[in-house]
């Protein structure tokens, strides 16, 4: 469960005021909150606790996380002279701190694995041309239509990142790993095919050698979900607009879902939350193929014991047929 | 195309400063804003400027529309005595300044058709609950989940306003109506189902004997498609996230559809929104029930100039075949 450390006494214990890089940058105190949901819910996994801006930052790209907004940067993309600030992102030079924390993990983990996180190359490219969070993605959609040389470089570099981010987890430590392209469901699925596909395909099959699970994430892609996996993905991710077997319906039955809860029906307590979980299970039919999880990031709002309890529902009720996890060694 | 007005200059110099609200209660300049885009872009119909919160506002629920952040309510919604300030709505009384816009529009439209405006009742309740905009909805989604006596109330009661509000439109001269259902898209299709779906039937099915067409619109409703149509629409809105031709794969042949169009490809520019636009042509394939528009409303930033070469190509190349507009009497 992505962010599901917002909700945590003990994270917000941990993790103090400063920004989310600096945290990052901590091996000491990522490696805490990274282990810390699994400890209090018994996930079958861990989602490396970083973000999406990570590799960007590491590079000297000048980007903040401001709290209660979200990634900002001073000088947003607009030419292709701005690409000389994005050079290629050396992992054991640049992110030290993320490998420190990924075997720090894996080690203290054991059986439980370990998924790798990036930024996918248009998620984070949209913050880098439009400065800060956005609604409507002009500028980066504008920057794509008019100007698709500088648009297909800069997603180029940003591919080359992210898979030199990602292999250098797996190397660390992880035993999957999955590519965030949060933002991808703002396409329409023809810009999203020429535009984003390639570049999230270099990503995800440059990672085909390493033989680990691929998962690949986005909201409000219901339309998208076979180009997404297409571009590479074992598993896609699923938001709660999409019931899981319409998913499965759109993707045949080979390919691994993620998902599918909605985030919000467990700030509503644990009766919408186990009502939630249990249409999943149900749209989900028992297909071993299935890797539960709410639909988006955990909501700071949540009560950690509806979560919990959310765990144990899936836990007893997703495995009566005693399929195993997906991600089991 | 809904909120056409926000790019024009033209737009800009009568509008002045003030609340979006006194200028809708100012018959002659919300009738001048109303006819402003038909005459700078020959479009085949014209659009009501209204806003969602207009009836609510009009029975004394305290509410603004704050520029550049949208409705804000001071006291939200939080237990059922809150109804008592929801009020049935009197149009003939409590909008008296709509209708006169809307028989004055009527009056200087001639042959193109006015389209009333309401909005859909869960859109309406999620900021009368919400308090002000919201990315993740979880005040609503927790009153529908917990609390489902007094959300099925507050919905039936926002129903019956919208439903009066387009009847008394009709009668001042509308030829048409749409149902804005703008955030619908945010709700798992099961949610949709059971806790909104029964509120707009009674807003689209309370309309069925004045026998105009009823649009439906919303965004990031790809897998709701076929619920707004049960809902008694008779044009579905799609948004740029789903080709029309799988649109009406989900909702078969007899359904016409509004879109879809990007809003963010005229921002980027003539090229992009051309292509855009014929993208969208190609993928109607010529079917006769198909209304074009933007897939959600104008941007702000949107070049008038664009836009009027899109509406030229449209009217130019997707009418090559002579079909008749669905509007047309």
């Amino acid at each position: 469960m992505r962010q599901a450390g917002r909700s945590l006494p003990e994270y917000r214990k941990v993790r103090g005021g400063g920004s989310i890089l600096d945290a990052i940058r901590t091996p000491d105190l990522a490696t805490e909150i990274t282990l810390q949901p699994v400890r209090r819910y018994g996930v079958d996994a861990a989602i490396l606790y970083s973000d999406i801006m990570t590799p960007v930052a590491s590079v000297g790209f000048g980007v903040d996380i401001v709290p209660g907004v979200g990634p900002v940067v001073e000088n947003p993309i607009t030419s292709s002279a701005d690409l000389d600030r994005l050079r290629p992102l050396e992992p054991e030079a640049d992110l030290p701190y993320v490998l420190e924390t990924a075997t720090a993990v894996a080690a203290e983990l054991g059986e439980v694995p370990l998924i790798g996180f990036a930024g996918a190359p248009f998620t984070v490219a949209s913050y880098l041309i439009e400065g800060r969070p956005t609604r409507t993605w002009t500028r980066t959609k504008a920057m794509m239509h008019n100007e698709p040389a500088l648009w297909a470089e800069l997603l180029d570099r940003l591919a080359d990142q992210a898979l030199a981010a990602l292999r250098a987890q797996v190397v660390a430590g992880a035993a999957a790993v999955q590519l965030f392209d949060s933002w991808a469901g703002a396409l329409a699925p023809g810009d999203y095919e020429r535009f984003v596909l390639p570049a999230s395909a270099k990503v995800l099959g440059g990672l085909a050698d390493l033989g680990v699970p691929r998962i690949h994430f986005g909201v409000a892609t219901g339309e998208l979900l076979g180009h997404m996996h297409r571009a590479g993905a074992d598993v896609v991710g699923v938001d709660w607009r999409v019931p899981l077997d319409i998913a499965r319906s759109r993707l045949g039955p080979g390919v691994a879902l993620q998902g599918n809860l909605d985030p919000a029906l467990v700030v509503a307590g644990w009766e919408a939350a186990a009502s939630g979980a249990r249409e999943v299970l149900r749209h989900s039919d028992g297909h071993p193929g299935h890797v539960f999880n709410l639909g988006h990031g955990v909501l700071p709002e949540s009560d950690p014991d509806v979560l919990a309890r959310v765990v144990d529902l899936v836990h007893t009720e997703g495995r009566a047929d005693g399929q195993p996890s997906l991600l089991d060694p």
